[in-house]
């Protein structure tokens, strides 16, 4: 192969991951797409990380979704039926500490999954859309959090060590507003059409509808004001 | 709850693991065991991980097995059959590099899942058998790695961030030799005629054998020869 550079990107479907998708083609790398169904809740988002990458040209060979069923660890919303996605909380509420709809551990388990697949497609750049303004409360969006996992990874794999490729974790839109990620999508050809952000999406007459309420409407609504851009999600 | 020290301990089924359950409930703690369903060939190491657990006293209630499409990642003779087991290596050939058997980030991607049932259970203790001396040139057993995921899991979570429990992995096995493994757990009453090990199993009239000549068969018997236990193992 001549020199091809390639990145394994964590697309989820949302609006951030596209952007960050755009971001690894607009540097160069040849993308590849994962994705985990993890029976979550907007499992809609699936199929909008499958528009996403064909939109901007990643063939079926280079997307991956890998099944991990962490129901069986459970301890939120987003994968237990019997917890509620949280809805209609303002910004303040937003920022006072973790919500139930965080996954427990979700970012490192996904990491470290994209970081094996890295290695079986001779990759050490990992592309996520991890954010810390616009904070939902995650801890595992922060980018100490993103330095120390590729720490980890550098002494836990074969990449790593052996073949003395140090992982690289790209963070494109880690210090970006929503307002701001949108411009860049916009810039980078994002269509934001085919994205999905809902929690807790309605399904109607065969259209999957976002709530508007969840804390991932509120900011992507937001978002899409402030950035003066019009939103074309559909909303129930 | 009266003080229950909980742990969760990573019980492949294998022999090692089976050793360090042990290790978890002489601390003191009320063990959680979580297996892994990887797609991996030797699949038989998951009846051996419920046996051993029932042998030990851990309930169901307490027992989880977590499956995760690796496959879709490939990598390693452990996940594709299209990749050969290594057979009849001696020890230096062991040594010299990561073999094929290596599946990419797999203790990075096991602690992960741990460390988030961990979050959902109320613990911060992880126990995991890596060991670095009969070291069968795998990255992710060796305690630096180890250390480094305890700081991303306590960046990257909760219960290390908001909870501020930091994530301690127990290690118990890793300066021990094979030997001095089966000696352990002799003493704390494993029964090792119910682990499993090998990773090319045979599977002949109703019964699951070892092959004898992969790696992990290999320390394995070495281990009961060296420590004078009778080698309980069924090979074909």
């Amino acid at each position: 192969m001549p020199n091809v550079r390639r990145a394994v990107v964590l697309l989820s479907g949302g609006l951030d991951s596209a952007v960050v998708l755009a971001s690894a083609l607009r540097d160069g790398f040849e993308p590849h797409a994962i994705s985990f169904d993890y029976h979550q809740r907007h499992r809609a988002e699936l199929l909008a990380a499958q528009r996403v990458a064909e939109s901007l040209g990643v063939p079926a060979s280079r997307r991956r979704v890998v099944r991990i069923a962490l129901e069986a660890i459970g301890g939120s919303s987003l994968t237990s039926a019997d917890l509620e996605v949280p809805k209609d909380r303002g910004h303040e509420e937003m920022a006072s500490g973790v919500p139930s709809t965080y996954v427990p551990a979700r970012n490192l388990v996904f990491l470290s999954i994209a970081a094996g697949l890295a290695e079986t497609v001779g990759s050490s750049d990992l592309y996520i859309g991890v954010n810390a303004v616009d904070y939902s409360g995650y801890p595992d969006c922060r980018e100490e959090f993103i330095r120390a996992f590729e720490a980890a990874a550098n002494l836990g794999t074969r990449a790593g060590t052996q073949d003395r490729r140090a992982f690289s974790v790209h963070v494109p839109l880690v210090r970006l507003r929503k307002a701001e990620i949108i411009k860049l999508g916009v810039e980078l050809g994002v269509d934001f059409s085919l994205t999905h952000s809902c929690y807790d999406p309605i399904e109607r007459a065969g259209a999957t509808l976002a709530c508007g309420r969840c804390d991932s409407c509120r900011l992507r609504s937001q978002g899409f004001a402030d950035a003066g851009v019009a939103d074309p999600t559909r909303y129930a």
